[in-house]
């Protein structure tokens, strides 16, 4: 029997069966012969496709149409504040790192301050938006060109998104956004229009690139909804459909379902300490190990449901190395204590590389605020 | 029989009883304790009041308490711009004025481009935008106070005016919205949005006066239902509830209903031409006179109903000389053709001073403009 799961972009949770997924949202699985298209055209691949953490798209082979026409694109992703930024929210954008990277192209990052606003009790605009510049510390942490990068918060940028906003909610109706977003007569008028700001930075193109050019959005699956309805609505009012680039969640600490900021000890976050992070992986990553180290030594571990595994599927590059974890720990030669403590070090050290760059990132948001 | 009758933002029809819209809307009547009131502070009485066009309110005391004791106030009132302004569109702006000359108090001018682009097919923002410069010149020969009068179009302001529309939406369910206005699954987000944006104005003391002034809204008692939502969320947001005060609508030139731009020849322009005024009242405003003249001078004239009159009400302010033409209509004394006559000459006489002012005011706009 298939087990229950949810994707809405505010609610994630059970076992997500990902090929479900692809077919229920009807998109497509990054397959071999764009994934060969993508290599010739960056040079590589990043580890992420090779692992299929990247794992599905919309139109991604008309992005890498243009690039094969030396035609510009732009990247177009987005961070909802109203907390911290744990290790699964940097996922999309180190990814969109690496695109800017290799294929040289614009970045344009939407935090929509007001949308966390909107749908959970007890969050002020005040609150939201001092996560907002708190977690773009981070996105500037992560390392992309302040030249080709421009970052805005919707409630600072308004004055030229609300003009595309009205362009976009005059195409869609409540009964649409209600067959997309499960909306009852109990949402409020902010949840309902949100939709429609998420859509505008696929309508900006002259901000960051040439006024005919394509979007690619990478970022998580929970989020393909709203752009659902940007492809429905773009060539109505005369844009492109934006591509997506879609990947799977890291998981929570605990098993089933993603990282997330609003239940306690299941998430890592980037301002975690060394010895924070260390207790929150020995005390609550499940673990695929077995009950007893005689009986794990014999049976062997399950690294495919074991969370600090799934960790160092994200944030361990070496392909050999994680080969021969995978390997240990499967055949019971690795123990969980083990694996957790190789886990820990991974991630400690990317975190303290991260954290060094926060902190001289203070100094450089301003050279990528876009404001009214 | 009572006959029926709408009246919403979007329409009004049929015969308006005005007693039944105060109790349906849960207005006050403007009584004449409030009217001495006023009358006390501000020297004297607009003729529009004496003659019940500004006929209800809410809060108009509250108002008046706060002129009594010197404290600030300022006035918010609009145009939704997606055609030329007719004499109805005139009969607030007028009153404003007279308003913030003899309070001295300041005035607010919202003009919502995005609402008619949401609720009528085939406008574009791009025509409501030219409709919203063109109203501007009428806006401004109303002979506003620059110093005292800031106006503004949504889509150039809503890097001021989209964080409170925010906050509004999050106060706002769609039960809510759906009861006051009457919508379906077939509106659009931008028609369910919308009534935030009218909402914000009564949010933005600050832009004009001190931080914790009340506003007043003069309008068409249409526009109430915005108001009272507004009303409902503003102590919830930290806000006064902003008062209103009512008027009615100036007739169409048919019998029954409002002046209406999207009627043909039910309306008379600003930018109409003498000949076109004189024949559009004789050909069609409705008359109160008898079939023949004989019958005329027995039975007398109904100016109760009949249109010129209804206008000579609105626009002539000679109290004296307008008791004259109602006697004498009424005694059979006065033909139609006569009152028609005096009529235009009334009428033209206002436009052709109007327009000496909207020709000037082409110099002056950008005294007036707020944008982001």
């Amino acid at each position: 029997m298939a087990k229950e799961f949810v994707v809405t972009p505010w609610e994630v949770k059970g076992d997500i069966d990902y090929d479900r997924l692809i077919k229920q949202f009807g998109v497509k699985p990054l397959d071999e012969v764009i994934l060969k298209r993508l290599e010739k055209l960056a040079g590589k691949l990043h580890y992420f496709l090779k692992r299929k953490i990247f794992f599905a798209h919309m139109y991604f082979d008309s992005i890498l149409d243009d690039v094969e026409k030396k035609k510009k694109f732009y990247l177009y992703t987005g961070r909802a504040p109203s907390g911290p930024v744990h290790l699964g929210h940097l996922i999309p954008w180190i990814f969109c790192k690496w695109l800017q990277e290799n294929l040289d192209v614009p970045l344009l990052f939407q935090i929509p301050d007001e949308e966390k606003f909107f749908f959970k009790e007890g969050l002020t605009l005040e609150d939201t938006k001092k996560w907002a510049y708190e977690n773009i510390l981070d996105i500037v942490a992560v390392g992309f060109d302040p030249k080709k990068t421009k970052i805005f918060l919707d409630t600072e940028y308004a004055g030229h998104m609300y003009k595309y906003a009205c362009l976009a909610a005059k195409k869609t109706t409540l009964s649409t956004a209600k067959a997309l977003f499960g909306f009852t007569d109990s949402n409020n008028l902010g949840e309902l229009f949100y939709t429609t700001m998420q859509s505008v930075p696929a309508f900006l193109p002259t901000v960051i690139e040439g006024k005919t050019t394509q979007c690619l959005i990478p970022c998580a699956i929970d989020q393909d909804v709203h752009f659902r309805l940007t492809r429905d609505i773009a060539p109505k009012i005369g844009y492109s459909k934006p591509a997506t680039i879609l990947c799977r969640f890291l998981p929570s600490l605990a098993e089933g379902g993603k990282m997330s900021t609003s239940i306690e000890n299941t998430a890592i976050f980037t301002n975690d300490k060394p010895e924070q992070v260390k207790n929150k992986i020995l005390r609550y990553a499940f673990s695929g190990g077995r009950d007893t180290v005689e009986d794990h030594r014999k049976k062997g571990g399950m690294p495919d449901v074991d969370v600090s595994y799934q960790y160092l599927t994200y944030y361990l590059e070496d392909d050999k190395k994680l080969k021969q974890i995978y390997e240990d720990y499967k055949s019971g030669k690795m123990l969980t204590g083990e694996l957790k403590e190789l886990t820990i070090e991974v991630i400690n050290k990317f975190l303290k590389e991260h954290r060094k760059k926060k902190d001289k990132a203070k100094d450089h948001i301003e050279k990528f605020m876009l404001r009214d």
